[in-house]
Formats: structure tokens, sequence, C-alpha cells
């Protein structure tokens, strides 16, 4: 009988899912609304209806092992989703029990960075590594910290939050209501704060003085800086010199092989990777110098999300089997 | 059969030793000298002879379990100590396979401060708890850091050099050849400078006008607060902003259940706990505020480093117990 994994990856618009076997393969994808439910349970339903929809039509009779999500404020040791500000539902979430009155097999969930980390272990590029990070760079900045080879919970199940060491006390407002966190300066909204920080600072030209902020996109500002662009070129800098010098912070904590980065932002290759790699060299203590990789993640994929999700279970069931035997 | 534990504590003036039981008493302790030695096998043979007549005096008959080493630059993985600045013998010792010479049993080396973080947990205030952090505020600020239950010890072996995360890029100068280290701010030398800073850049009258810089101690810049010396008490205010400042991004890294805080400035108490506590609240992402406790190390006693040292054999242990079972 074939065993199947489930990967479900809950985004504030859509939740994507899809049916994984054992070679990383995913076998089925879909996705549903994430809006347009009033109730949790309701929505819940719809997604676990779908999945067993999918599952009927591409492999009958397979065998579910279990669930893993990737979900925002994701908490690994309650399975719950608490106070997370993108989604309708208010408070805590119980979605780990609110899954099993579905599946009767184990239910993992963390947040969508750790889910990441772990999928870059299981079916990425960090194979055989023990000890790295996973950044993520999307609207935010979000990460996995993997030691030992082993994702890092912490005692209250939301270790990780690199978004949200301080780069200046008295910097930008951010989201989670402190100043000067390192997403509102390393994201793709950090950067675009950055360009129209330095279209007011400074008098070059620069055709990014023709867009609004909200048209404004790291897809943009990386076409910019392509063809020329200074203000553009001055942001990644900025972005990466940022960067660089909080991951030099994190090194100095897990020592780790090597960091990936993944999302939107990290799509600019070099605009990012060469100046974050600069910076992070020129802040390491002489240890850890030119030890360090960065490196543009294995999962790059449209599927990247629901595989980080599916490798909380194969981590799992791995540790299962390595207790048995 | 007794079964004793060899704690060894290198320094760079002394090398302290211990017999530890199962009970984590200490029923033998002496040193000798690090210096003195021109040959580091010379020196590891004085120390095996010191340590193998103690045993025969305390305890005839018992059987040695495993060595222990806390030692300046060790290496985990290597067993080795690595261009220690304070020692006199250059490059890499083969630390552990030299006392493998010696003691037919496992050797297990680490840096002094995770050696710290280990005693803590199977000796000291954290039995329970599987995520802490250890600071040492000495000459230099070391630290250990455990996640899962587990020292982290990195990829190459050198996890949590939190004495060189970056205060400020352009800051004071650290003996690591970088500027603005935590540990140019926090730690005894760390204080005295923000002293001597404060005098610089003030008029206020001050007791520790006149004292020289190499006279001044942490211990005096205590009394001096006590008495309430304005310069004195600031520079603590100043020294808990930037630890509580720094401890906050920690947290952001491994969520903790609490950071124990030892050594000599450790010991100012609440001048230095309580402004501590209060920037690392006041630098606390929502989620993480009001969980993390900053306590005083349950190892304050003059054994506590061959305690740490002595605890990575009792985990070494404890886990091929269970790995066994």
């Amino acid at each position: 009988m074939e065993k199947l994994i489930v990967g479900i990856d809950i985004g504030g618009t859509n939740t994507k899912f899809g049916l994984i076997n054992h070679k990383g393969e995913v076998l089925f994808q879909s996705k549903i609304k994430t809006t347009g439910h009033d109730e949790f349970n309701e929505y819940i339903e719809t997604l676990a209806n779908a999945i067993k929809k999918g599952l009927s039509e591409t492999a009958p009779g397979a065998k579910i092992e279990g669930v893993g999500v990737g979900a925002p404020n994701a908490n690994y040791y309650r399975g719950t989703i608490e106070h997370a500000p993108n989604l309708r539902w208010k408070g805590v979430l119980p979605l780990a029990d609110t899954l099993k009155l579905h599946f009767d097999t184990p239910v993992i969930i963390t947040n969508d960075a750790n889910a990441a980390a772990m999928g870059e272990m299981i079916y990425g590029k960090a194979k055989n590594m023990k000890d790295f990070i996973v950044i993520t760079l999307g609207t935010g900045l979000g990460s996995g910290i993997v030691s030992n080879g082993q994702l890092i919970h912490g005692h209250d199940g939301f270790a990780a939050e690199l978004g949200h060491v301080t780069v200046n006390p008295n910097g930008r407002v951010c989201g989670c209501g402190k100043r000067g966190c390192l997403e509102t300066y390393v994201s793709a909204t950090g950067i675009k704060r950055t360009v129209y920080k330095m279209l007011a600072d400074h008098l070059e030209e620069s055709e990014l003085r023709a867009i609004s902020f909200n048209d404004l996109s790291t897809k943009t500002i990386s076409e910019c800086a392509s063809r020329g662009d200074v203000v553009a070129k001055d942001a990644f800098e900025y972005t990466g010199q940022i960067l660089g010098l909080k991951l030099a912070d994190t090194v100095a904590h897990t020592d780790p092989e090597a960091i990936f980065l993944l999302g939107g932002l990290s799509q600019a290759g070099d605009l990012i990777f060469e100046p974050t790699r600069r910076h992070l060299e020129s802040n390491l203590m002489p240890i850890y110098k030119g030890k360090v990789k960065v490196l543009p993640s294995g999962l790059q994929n449209q599927s990247a999300p629901i595989l980080g999700a599916a490798s909380l279970i194969a981590d799992h069931l791995n540790n299962t089997i390595k207790t048995a035997v």
C-alpha cells in the first residue's frame, strides 16, 4: 500500500496543499481560498474534503502517514495558530486538534519559515547538513534555525524570529510594535522603504521616481538596478549591508555551515547575494571567516511551501524509525 | 566500585581539577600552574599525575568514567585547543588525544562558557530546562546555548560566541580584531571602559576619578554605585541597556526559558540584573514579553568550573544510557 504525506501551506489569501510520496515527489497539488469562511471549523472541513478528494482521485487506497502544516503564527508545541494578524479568525485556533478530527494521523504544525528550513534538510540542498539557517525574504523576513540536525523551536515554540532582531532601536516602525526590526529593512517591503528613503534624502535621477510606493515591487527595483539605476543599486547595497551585519550576529549564535535565502527578494540573485556575502564576511570574527556559505535555497519552485510542510512529517517518521531501531 | 568523573578547568594562569561523583559532589579538588611548562606534553603529564595522585588518596580503587575539560578556544569536535591567545603553547594543541594517553576513558572538551551551560543543566538551576542561555561576565563575555536539551556546538565547534555580536560596527576596538563587539561594553573590562568614557564625557564629581584604569575593578564600581555615585550608577545602567538590547536579539534566535548570568560582573546583583531585565523586556517583541527569566547562575561557588567540565561527561553518560535503553 502506497504511503503518502499531506503538506499544507496556509497563507492569508490561499491555502495550498498536496500529497507527497517517500521520494519527495508531489503527486497532487491544489488550493482553496483561506478567506471566504466565517468559521474556522468550516474552513478546516472544506480543506479536509479537498485533500480527501485529491487522494481518492490521485492515489485511491493510499495511506496517509501524517499531515504537516506551515502556518502564520503557528505554535509547534501547542498545535495552535495564535493571534495571526493576516487571518480573519482571531485568538488561538486549535489547528492540529481540528485537523485530527478529519485525519487519524500525526499532525505537526510550525510557521512557514521553520517548515522551509525542515524542507531544505529533507528535500533541498541541506540534506547532509546538521547546522544551517533559512531566511525567507517575502513581505516580511522569516527564518528557521537547524542545529544538531534539529529544528530549534525554543521553550515556547516561537524560536527563530530573526525578522525582529534590532538593527536600530530608534529605527523604522515595525508591524510588531517595535522599532528598527530587521524586516523593516530586509524584506520586499523593507527594500521599498529604503528606495523611498533614498529618493527623499538624495537628488539622483532615477526611474523609481515615477513609481508610487504601492506600485513598486522588488522585481522593478531589480530591473532598474540591472539597467544601472543608482538609487536601485544603492538600495540593494544597503539591504545587503544590514542583512550581512545581522547575519554575522546569527553566526555568532549557532555557527551554521550555510545560510539559505529564499523568497521574492532572493530572486534578485547577485544584486542581493553579493553585498550580503561581502558584509557578512567583514562583520564575522576571525574564527568564522570564509567558512559560512550564503546560498539560494534548493526549494525555489511553486511546491516549496508544501514540501516544507510535508517534511515535518518525513522528519518525524525518520526519527520514529531511528528510535525503534 | 565507585565511579567518578574528572573535571578540568584550564585557565591562563591555573588549571583546576577535581573528582566528582554521581551526586555531583566534589570529592577532591586541587590545581596546578598552567604556566611554567615549556612543553604542552609535559604540562599534561604533570596534570595527569596530579589527578591520579588525588584519586589514589581520595578514592583508591574508584573507576574514572571520563574526563571533561573546559578550556579557552576549545573545539568540541576536534578535541583541540586552537590558537588560544592566553596560553604559552601556540597553534593547535591535541588536548583530548594527549589526555587519552593517560586516561583510557572518553575525553570531552569545550570552551569554559559551554561547560558552564552544561553544568547549569546537570548540577545547577537548569535541571528541568531544555532551552536556556548562560552568559559568563568575566574579563570578556562568554556564552553557552542549550536548545532541545542539547548544547549547541555549531558546524565548526565554535557556536555561542555572543561576546562578539555587534553593538556598533564603528564602536570600541575588540581583542578579536573587530569593533563594537558586545564584550567591549558588557564584561568586567567593558564596564571599566564605560566608566572612563563617562568620566571623559561628563563633569560629575565621582570617587572613580581618583582611581586609575588598571586599579579599577567591578567590585569598586559596585561599591561606588551602592553609595550613590552617579557615574558608577550610570555605568551599570548603560551596561544593562546594551546587554538587554542584545539579549533580546538572542531570544529572537532560540526563545529560551531563562538566561543565567555568572562571573564577576554578575556579583553586582541588582545593579546589573535590574537594568538588564528592564531593557531586555523593552526590546522583546510582544510574543516573548514577560516570558524570559534573567537569573543568577546556580553554580556560583569555587567548584563551578570543575562541575561544568565534569557535566560534559555526565551528559555523555546519560545519553549513552538512553540510547542503550
